[in-house]
């Protein structure tokens, strides 16, 4: 898995650390990565389909997620995260995500979306935008 | 993995939720887990040798993390957060950590601490103090 | 200012500081300050009122916020954050804050929240319930 | 104070906001807004005097900080922060910040650093290398 290069990502959108990712040894803490995981999902989603995923009739929520930490990072860095569909069902998805300073993996991670009913809170069908928009990631 | 339970966890230590951790759904956000796991080892390490750990001649580097969320939580809720030991190797500790609100299990996760020297970032024995707070957990 | 003590608060909340609280100095970031007065406010309402106020007919948006930095606090610590009434008006409350550690204060603070109709954005009245509240405070 | 303007601005430094930074409303919590001041004032300080400034003889702790919130931002959006020196002591530093949403100022406020001894905490005369940044702000 360390050998995932840029070319493996479909999507990649930058991401700025932020002082306070930093940790008390000056290195960017590993909760940090997953506000990156989030940001770069949901940016993703809103930007692709054009609408506001919250205002959807089923909402994504957040089953499972992983990190793999390789090259430190650290404030102020500019990295890329990349995005690619590892798997596809019916009512979830799930992701491969990639953290980039340059050319150099410096994390790799997964992430897991169930698409659920808003006030039931039970798995339903992936909405049409957002499949649509996964097609382009196929 | 989902029958785990506070009697699996020889430590459990409080946790508060905090505004912030609710997303724009409602629900605690995926990251904030990991603020929880993080606070929850370094804390009870730090009470448990005694010492502020980071200033031992070796540092746990987080290489890797990962978490299941069973059933949502939110603000205001008071949490205990379970820790175990998975696997302890000769540089490496990996801890099982569950989050619990009462006796249900919200979530339940991995974290991996590496110990390094400060210095070099090159992975080295685990510190004494450490292994004897580890002895506890066995 | 400085002369603020516990008892200058009627309500005292406890609050934990987070391993990702600290920066790099090793003492908590400015910010993790907001977080805990945030916590804070909203959920003395909430225990208050005994509702959800973010289903209340109008919610408190933050217009400003400020706060003085005393004396250091840092992971892991105990915190009590006094609450107070500093203003009341016909749409908007100002609340003063203080960050104890047993008696010490470590920071002080104000926190203005502007009751606004939630699909306007319009100020409007206190909510009854959020009066009552406050009614308490005085 | 609300007719700021960008080119009030020597300074102006982009800023993502993150999915994470909106709170249960939708918009962003008002904590993250001092999140990006730090980051603006320190990266700058890092762009600028081209070290690492934790290895300074002397950090810069932040003993205030304020905020007035006028336009809710979200997420996904891109702002500029700007940066402006409101008042340099010779032991202290009032920065000025402006959260701009293309010409739209969003919100604004104050960032105090005093410079201090790492090892005891005192106030101490500004590194000449912060003062020669500062100098470019004047």
């Amino acid at each position: 898995m360390n050998t995932l290069a840029r070319a493996d990502f479909p999507v990649l959108r930058p991401q700025q650390t932020r002082w306070s990712d930093n940790d008390v040894y000056g290195h960017v803490n590993n909760a940090a990565y997953y506000l990156w995981f989030d940001s770069t999902v949901n940016g993703w989603l809103m930007d692709t389909t054009g609408v506001d995923i919250r205002m959807l009739p089923a909402i994504g929520v957040v089953v499972e997620t992983s990190c793999r930490f390789v090259h430190e990072v650290t404030f102020p860095d500019r990295l890329d995260i990349g995005l690619a569909l590892e798997h596809r069902g019916r009512t979830s998805v799930r992701y491969r995500l990639g953290v980039f300073r340059d050319d150099l993996l410096c994390a790799h991670g997964q992430f897991v979306h169930v698409y659920v009913d808003p006030a039931t809170r039970r798995p339903t069908q992936i909405p049409d935008l957002i499949g649509k928009a996964l097609d382009t990631l196929a």
